[in-house]
């Protein structure tokens, strides 16, 4: 079935070509695990790899299947990998994937061709895999790698656009914006997994009416939409990694929310950029979700608009005929707690997708690297936060109330311009194709607890 | 006799507290080790902790004393620092300092202690220790430590007024400057040792005179001298450092080179921040002179100057006893290609001192945790550019220049405005006082190669 598939969508222009889809991706293939069949995230055309820690036992790898996990440590030990992919499946299943990052595409599709045929229906080795399963529901899902540094892009336009807008109303888009993939480091060491609390930060403050700062609780909490970037093989130091290279160094993605104190942000970064006002929690989904399994979404980048400056060459790939983009729909939500208390779903705040960036993780790639900087396997970006161009794709809450002007109203009745104590924010994300299985990212998810007094 | 130079020295004002000194800083003590001796870095008072490997062999834990390296990893297998030290010593004899870092000063003093012990004149251990001494000429140097993140500030108020006023004449110091401690996270991957060559960058730039920018070698490529600060045990996320217990976390400094981009910078850093401009390499001397061997040489921090804002009560001392500043003299030189060939030394373009910053690393800590940012053992953080009122202390080429206006002429009778390849630049640093054994910090030293084509 695989073959047809792929001869047909290969014809269209802007879908992923044929050399990197596989039987993996066929939509009529069904796993053994009951969960799996018509499961919204994890079918087997996903098998992302995460680092889980089952009943209180010690982190190790781990393939979200469904409603459970695989446990890699399990299968290592089993030989059920088979001999040539030993290596690869205890790098796979070690409590840190950084060793498995390093290894690249080729190791990672050898794996996933391997885990797909342990999974499918009517494996003959069903009976010995399903004793390697525990339910996701009892596990504590840890961060994937050691993040050795973590890079945090701009690349949503219409988010630059409307922060400038509010900044600068003649002057939205800085001059370098269209040249330039605007980046910053950030703090590696405060990037939590989904479901960590995140503490109201305190900080300095200082609104435009007020003679002097202060020090206290964050006014204006925030969060913002972003995709995460996990980095593979890397670059020694002082040898760039060309746009035509890029893309081999793309281990996968995952959901990435960049919590904002925005009046803290707006007092401290001139002339260096956030600082305090970012570094206290960056929350991310743990499942990476690889590129292989994101093969079948790709498309060609959207054209630049008319007027535009063409990329500088370093940034413009020589294979056009490769779709250099991602077509991911990511939802925020938010849940208060008297939502909570009250039985109130989560509310939609927006949904984005990232057919918006304006560069794509392949130009991030070279160009964070053309200065000879070193990208190592575990390292992370954030793509930026992403907003559409209406006010329902809007991917921060200082967009969505017009930097605090502008108040929303949840189902309950409250009203919000920022964040309260007791929200939380969900952040859910998918891939969908048609011919294609449909896949999600699984949470990033994170509740706010009052300030430290 | 330390016991009474200890008196002596409390009874100053802005001197180093008792509390803080012992006979590990007696001006009296004299090593063994003949190299030791009127050694102008590493008398035994300064006992400095690094990585080395000896003679190609796996790295590991070192203590420099003289001209020669104390194996770590030798006296951790002797046994000779005794029971007592068996865990500490062995941390800090592992190819990475993280752990040893981690245990914090008391661990620090009681293992110098018993260094100072084993290497004084007359220690019984004389003989088995010598053969743990390599020659530093045969040893390469690595990073003390993995770190984790790197923070680099902008604690040189002459520094930033240097700057600003080449950007902004009119304004040159931001309405921040004197209550946020700028600063800003850099890039950990790029660090590199002394005598690591340092490739020239390529990358965006665009002058004011260009209509459009252009890819390649950095035209104004810069040094800046700053003092690294290694951190120690750190803390947990959500749980802010106050400034009482900040000196508690410094394991020590270094030097550090912030290379920077010039023409870069001015084209990517707005609206975020320094990005490809800086993390291409930041070179470090390779020795955490510790905190416990600058004690002596701490002192008070200097009054603001009348009409400055108060710091804001997380940033005060409630200890003003405490001297809460260190007094370091450092140098920058350069030694051309054309300089080497003509057997031409380096050229001295500044002396700085630490006295000029307008933060205390107390400070830098505090306000780097008071979001609740986590710091770890390991963590390094840049001072930022140390520059005096006077052009002979000025930091970066970029000042001394003008802005790459008024060129300096080198004892070559070559001319700089920016770094030409071949150039070498190599920072050094001392604490002396009188009473006190003038202590060093090793060189940090780089050189240009040419940019990749």
């Amino acid at each position: 079935m695989s073959v047809s598939l792929v001869a047909e969508h290969s014809a269209e222009t802007d879908a992923a070509p044929a050399e990197h889809l596989d039987e993996t991706h066929a939509a009529a293939l069904v796993s053994w695990v009951p969960s799996a069949r018509g499961h919204a995230e994890f079918p087997i055309q996903n098998l992302p790899f995460g680092v889980f820690s089952p009943h209180g036992q010690a982190p190790r790898g781990g393939v979200a299947i469904g409603d459970v996990i695989l446990d890699l440590a399990a299968l290592a030990a089993s030989g059920l990998a088979g001999d040539e992919l030993a290596e690869v499946t205890a790098a796979a299943a070690a409590p840190r994937l950084n060793g498995f990052l390093a290894l690249g595409s080729d190791a990672r599709r050898r794996l996933r061709a391997r885990l797909s045929a342990l999974l499918r229906e009517g494996a003959p080795e069903r009976a010995s895999v399903e004793r390697m399963l525990h339910r996701a529901g009892d596990c504590r899902m840890g961060l994937p790698a050691q993040i050795g540094d973590y890079t945090d892009f701009y690349a949503g336009i219409q988010h630059a656009i409307n922060i400038g807008t509010l900044l600068r109303p003649d002057n939205p888009l800085l001059p370098n914006y269209k040249h330039v993939p605007i980046g910053y480091h950030g703090r590696a060491s405060s990037i939590v997994p989904t479901g960590s609390a995140v503490r109201r930060p305190n900080g300095q403050r200082k609104r435009p009416d007020e003679s002097a700062p202060s020090f206290g609780p964050c006014r204006n909490l925030d969060y913002e939409l972003e995709l995460g970037v996990w980095i593979g093989p890397g670059n020694a130091l002082g040898t760039p990694i060309g746009i035509d290279e890029a893309q081999e160094h793309v281990a996968g993605l995952c959901l990435l929310n960049d919590w904002s104190a925005r009046d803290v942000q707006a007092w401290e970064y001139q002339p260096l950029g956030p600082f305090l006002a970012k570094d206290f929690a960056t929350t991310i989904s743990p499942w990476i979700v690889t590129a292989e399994a994101l093969a079948p979404f790709r498309v060609a980048q959207a054209p630049r608009p008319e007027g535009d400056p063409a990329p500088l060459p370093y940034l413009q790939t020589s294979r056009p005929d490769r779709p250099a983009a991602y077509d991911i729909t990511l939802d925020v939500l938010l849940q208060s707690e008297a939502m909570r208390e009250q039985g109130l779903a989560p509310h939609r705040l927006s949904r984005g997708t990232t057919r918006d960036l304006y560069w794509t993780v392949a130009q991030l790639i070279a160009h964070h690297s053309c200065n000879g900087c070193n990208l190592q396997p575990g390292d992370l970006f954030g793509t930026g936060t992403i907003s559409g161009r209406a006010p329902d794709s809007f991917g921060s809450l200082m967009e969505i109330s017009r930097g605090g002007r502008e108040p929303l109203t949840l189902p309950s009745g409250e009203t919000r311009t920022y964040l309260a104590d007791g929200d939380e924010i969900i952040m859910r994300a998918s891939a969908s194709r048609e011919g294609f299985t449909t896949i999600g990212f699984g949470e990033c998810r994170g509740r706010i607890l009052p300030a430290l007094s």
